[in-house]
């Protein structure tokens, strides 16, 4: 019998109240990491993206949050354990990564998972501030190590660096699941709304599937030459250009919004469809959506969506596209140290397009071998 | 050249202002019917279906309505002139009906024509209180005669009588199209909410269309007896059955929503689709729908959309499959000369579950061979 693997030490930046979202993590011990089980795969964080959820979950946004809370769930690192019964052919010092969702029931009796729909499990766990069939809670990325079932740990591919890969986890597979879903390929017309992390992965993935035309809508035209850059066909800014709906409308066949208020021209967006055209709602936004007329709907027979996350065949397709195409999407990286100025800074809008934050020790131990 | 054809005498039950919707039609030639084209075919009336669209123009529930309007777009009778440049191979002669649209542009350029759209074509014409490209107004089917571009003129199949054949050409089509265009059929679970007319064509269309199981849905349980005899596989009461939501959460791939009002229970309706599945609202509703937020949509990846009436294609493979499963529609006749009666009768909820009104006068004329 080999002697038991001593288990690292879990720590990292928790929120103890809402005011952790202005800047006010703290770095300490997780009080009870995962239980460890033999399906599951312990990883040496060396990168994690920060995402929206991870600031709504912080604040309590979406409603309470069980403080001690530890966000981030866009890991990347490497695999340093690895249970007898994972699966996916892992093994130590695999490149690794962990999206949004940690867990799901995988029983052959549950519709979503035998369908290959694990990210609409009932029984689905978060990555951070949820909780473990056993009792035990998750923890998320801004932390050293983290501890996963391995039906939702990815191997890197090679010509992905960590940097790129982390933000793939939950900010690219939320846009690339819908544009995938929903037809995004040679002769669509696709609009992404909202040029954040989520929107500038949306034009990225939308030119890399081939759709005809890729359109960045946002509402000032200052993001419009980096919209241009990342490959999109063209840009409207609403906000300064007047009667754009006119201008515009019949004209694209999909659009992922991946912004939300009450006050966006939901009506307007619509207009933007051709007949039987599809508008996908992605990120999950605290606030209720316009009030609508089914006139909104009925007229042009067009659907309105909500897509969430994706499942794990779908990262790993969208990893292997990634590689395949060479999707370089626009990271800042923050030292892992400096997580709450990159939160505050990510709360003002700082990002172009999304923040990684890297684990420097992690990486120093990883580059001499240890 | 031969004698120019007499015109009939266009005449019917017209409204003059908001208060034909409560039984104030008067019977009166039209000022001015549709110019005569020879892509044209006149139709001398037998039957015409009482459709909520009738009302809610009669009132002015959708705005203005242009009157004096004369409202009815579910029109069968015999074609009495077909010009020279008809399509379809029509003749006069042919037992044929109308629907709620009476032109389109059929141009080639117009992506929704030339695809197979002709419904959500931005020229569409509907069949009444509409304008026709040449200023002339349209005139409904509570009438002697109708005049209508070939195009949107349908054979009526043998094996289905006028007066079953009339509700289908609106409120069967306004069902069918959304079934048929979002898979209802083999391996699909089918939800129908309301049981009126659009309702309980949906009930029998779902079962022809050879959906593994059809639920009808309605607030009240005194249609339960009626939905299970038009072949529905289960019956839910919304007002009696305490936790529908829940006992019956996860349960339908497809719903067409046939009913609305910003008061319905749009999310609990949500909550019984499976992950992946549509919610289709059909007619067209004077109110909002009601408030809702993105979870509603992200949680399952459910999409909401709308269909308008349906295609010429549609209708005549509708009109085909009904002939094929002798589908029988749930139809109380009234005189055509008891118009009135029947649209304040319609607005109380008598039917059980279409109105068709009968030109008497026409059948007779049409049955003595003249």
């Amino acid at each position: 019998m080999p002697p038991p693997t001593p288990s690292p030490k879990f720590q990292g930046w928790l929120g103890l109240d809402k005011s952790a979202a202005e800047g006010n993590m703290v770095w300490q011990q997780f009080p009870n990491p995962k239980t460890w089980q033999e399906t599951d795969v312990e990883i040496e964080i060396t990168h994690c993206g920060i995402c929206g959820s991870d600031i709504h979950t912080l604040r309590s946004g979406w409603g309470p949050t069980p403080y001690p809370v530890c966000v981030g769930h866009e890991i990347v690192g490497k695999a340093t354990r690895v249970g007898s019964k994972a699966t996916k052919g892992l093994k130590v010092g695999d490149r690794v990564g962990v999206g949004a969702q940690n867990s799901s029931c995988l029983r052959p009796d549950c519709e979503d998972c035998a369908s290959g729909l694990e990210n609409h499990c009932v029984r689905s766990v978060n990555t951070f501030a949820d909780k473990y069939p056993d009792g035990s809670q998750s923890y998320g990325g801004y932390a050293d190590y983290h501890r996963c079932p391995s039906h939702f740990v990815f191997k890197i591919p090679e010509a992905i660096a960590s940097e790129d890969a982390a933000p793939m986890l939950c900010g690219g597979i939320t846009v690339y699941s819908p544009l995938r879903e929903n037809g995004c390929g040679p002769g669509k017309k696709v609009g992404i709304i909202g040029v954040g992390g989520l929107g500038h992965f949306g034009i990225l993935f939308a030119k890399a599937l081939g759709a005809d035309r890729v359109v960045g809508i946002s509402r000032r035209g200052d993001k419009k030459q980096d919209v241009l850059a990342m490959g999109a066909d063209a840009y409207i800014a609403t906000e300064e250009e007047k009667n754009w709906h006119k201008t515009h409308a019949r004209s694209l066949d999909l659009i992922i919004c991946t912004v939300s208020s009450p006050k966006m021209p939901l009506s307007r967006y619509l207009s933007l469809l051709r007949t039987k055209g599809t508008f996908i709602q992605v990120g999950a936004p605290e606030d209720k959506l316009p009030e609508m007329s089914a006139f909104h709907f009925i007229s042009k027979g067009v659907k309105i969506g909500g897509s969430m996350i994706g499942s794990p065949g779908e990262i790993e397709e969208m990893l292997q596209l990634a590689a395949e195409k060479g999707i370089k999407p626009w990271i800042m990286r923050y030292p892992m140290r400096e997580a709450n100025k990159a939160v505050v800074d990510f709360e003002k809008g700082v990002p172009r397009y999304r923040i990684c934050l890297v684990n420097e020790g992690n990486v120093e131990k990883q580059r001499l071998g240890s």
